[in-house]
């Protein structure tokens, strides 16, 4: 099977060219992070390259460093405004991996003791919610 | 609570200094990869910085560019080495989040169309097996 390519069209494409809304929490030269809007938890956010890649099996290893520096910054941010007790972090690649937005992105998913990961289900979480959660997050990263 | 600190008796800290055995796949001058012995399904690798960190958290920036490297290296070796249609990135803070080991590691687990995740059950794999997969993911590698 040939490998599919980059679709520039992909929503978080869209996100990075601010062609759709998204509720942003960081954004440097070379990396974003946005709340998901699907959230498998209180807090999930998403960092994102803005160079494009499919997922990390093709991207540029020059986008590393930044992306997994900012993914730092983001998850000690959402341990401390959830006062959360860990954080998951996951990156998939390719359909069978539970992809399912062909722009690289890494889960940044606020964790606390008893409390599973929900289900991936494509439940979106109330706007407010989600406005209320980036504001902590800001908060919580000094911006 | 006072955050744990590093334990440079963890296994994995063992594992760098060699004074307990792995199935190594790969090393550089800052990271190793080496097969997780309680696979969450066939060719599950880790990949550890040498860098003494307990997780992403308290982890040097400076270890991210090369760490995310060899992940993607590892992840493409993977793949190819056992036909895999995706490939899983996990990386998990605190107890929490289901880490057990501290000191900081990646998991890259090769996935495959309808074959869920097993649970990270503490079930042993053979070392027959674990060698023979090491072999096909050195062989990706071209090492």
């Amino acid at each position: 099977m040939a490998e599919a390519t980059y679709d520039p069209n992909n929503i978080f494409a869209k996100i990075l060219r601010g062609e759709i809304p998204s509720h942003r929490v960081y954004e440097d030269a070379a990396v974003v992070a946005f709340m998901d809007v699907m959230p498998q938890g209180t807090g999930h956010t998403l960092v994102v390259p803005k160079a494009p890649s499919r997922n990390l099996l093709d991207a540029d290893a020059a986008t590393f460093g930044p992306l997994l520096a900012v993914v730092q910054k983001v998850a000690l941010a959402v341990k401390k405004a959830f006062a959360a007790d860990g954080v998951t972090i996951l990156q998939f690649n390719e359909p069978a991996s539970g992809q399912s937005v062909y722009h690289l992105h890494v889960h940044v998913i606020p964790r606390f003791e008893g409390i599973p990961l929900k289900p991936h289900s494509g439940q979106m979480e109330k706007p407010e919610v989600l406005v209320e959660n980036a504001g902590k997050i800001r908060a919580a990263l000094g911006i």
